[in-house]
């Protein structure tokens, strides 16, 4: 398989796992407001990178399924939260109108806080002798140390501005911990050995300030129909992103940067780390 | 030790635990926004009742701490997101100004995501043999078809007004579950054996049932300021109470009957029972 037939492969394997991760017997609406915003089709790219990571070690990833659908569920609480008129009030997001706007701001902040949940219930439920650790692993990124503090600073810095320190403080919490976190878990549950695990944090970390970088740029020079959500509003709202700190130009460097950055932690794996290596080039295309 | 002072006993260990909590690397004023909610004082009640059942069966419960704050957090945070305008509207809680009201909405739904990923990271965190276990238990009951599936069935009945149907599940999941997980979460930590559990899962259901039976007879016969909280809010937004299905009178016969049943329930542990026993007795006298 050449990476598109394999990100294909990943994406429609994890499709398969979210259609049927929310259970049936919850109420309605919110049933339906979690489905709405978890089955808006996407990249899939934290489940992907999970899976993508395991596979480097173990071919079956079967039993890392449930973790993706984790992961995809925690993404997807974070972005229905951040859609909300109290944080960046988006009324678009996948091509389709928020949470709120379908279901009210109360069931959205119930559909969120159900995720969340359903994320942890989901990985408790797993039968995996790992399962603990990749628990501890996402509760860890996704928290108040991790992506929750890069939100509440990109809040702030709203009203503030930001600095660089800023800057960086956000894109390493609110974007790249919720990277990273996909490669430790998978290579965790895969059996990964310490130097192993290292390289894998190290690629995180690096993809994740590319991605956040390439978004800075695409807010910028992008196209609302292709990207699917509302552009422009980064400027609109004075946020603390690389083009308003650093400029377009620099921001393209840097974007660049961390992708090769990106690829040579991935050294470690040899070929089995091709497909991660492409992924971190592929995204870069997009602001070339 | 009496009752009180074994009351205030565990209380004080939680306290101490849950000052403690929010680590100090939080960002401002995340941090701040925690722990005003986290540490604004009341009963304890959840986590007392952990400390207590593991106590049943183990004497020094330091190791059941971070459980039972753990716990502490999942129940503030369901309070700062039920208090937000589009969920109850609540300018009070415990006696001050609700989380929103002092650090904006938007600080106000980021605390409440912060403390639910903080209670699964202080309990992944731990290093006891029962923490997936316990986790798991949590998990479930604060989840979709826990605590989050009664605060939507709760939400609708706004509009339909409910029924006696709906009156059952909303009382059983909104606050049942959540008195159900500290039994099971205590017994399960310190070692019990099935039997135990069962009986520990009867007690948390039908104190769980003659609590909110309580709690919604006080929102009719109760004083604002000993409470802390705004009282008649019920009624004014035609909530689907116990005592607007069935009356006062009934309200009050079912409370004594769960009140007797939870008593009941604790029978196979003997005198260990006695302080959980006390404890359900106890909150039926202020409606008496």
């Amino acid at each position: 398989m050449n990476y598109n037939e394999q990100y294909d492969f990943y994406r429609r394997a994890i499709e398969e796992t979210l259609q049927a991760i929310v259970p049936c017997d919850v109420p309605q609406p919110l049933q339906d407001a979690m489905r709405y915003s978890l089955l808006a089709g996407g990249k899939r790219l934290r489940p992907v990178l999970l899976i993508a990571s395991y596979a480097m070690l173990k071919e079956d990833f079967t039993e890392a399924l449930p973790f993706a659908a984790a992961l995809e569920m925690v993404h997807t609480y974070s972005l229905i939260h951040d859609d909300l008129p109290a944080m960046d009030n988006d009324d678009l997001r996948r091509g389709r109108p928020t949470c709120h706007k379908v279901y009210g701001e109360g069931m959205a902040v119930l559909a969120g806080d159900g995720l969340l949940s359903l994320a942890f219930e989901t990985m408790a439920d797993s039968a995996h002798p790992k399962a603990f650790d990749a628990m501890k692993e996402l509760a860890m990124r996704c928290g108040t140390r991790g992506m929750i503090a890069g939100q509440c600073k990109d809040l702030q810095a709203e009203e503030t501005g930001g600095d660089e320190e800023t800057l960086h403080y956000i894109h390493l919490h609110k974007t790249a911990d919720l990277l990273t976190a996909p490669i430790v878990m998978g290579l965790t549950l895969a059996g990964a050995d310490e130097k192993q695990l290292a390289a894998g944090r190290e690629y995180g970390r690096n993809l994740g300030m590319a991605f956040q970088i390439i978004d800075d740029i695409l807010d910028v020079i992008g196209d609302e129909k292709t990207l699917g959500k509302s552009i422009g509003k980064d400027q609109e709202e004075n946020k603390c992103t690389w083009t308003r700190i650093y400029g377009l130009e620099k921001a393209r460097e840097d974007a660049q940067k961390y992708t090769d950055m990106a690829a040579e932690s991935l050294k470690i794996f040899q070929n089995q780390g091709n497909f991660l290596k492409i992924l971190a080039q592929r995204a870069l295309v997009r602001v070339q």
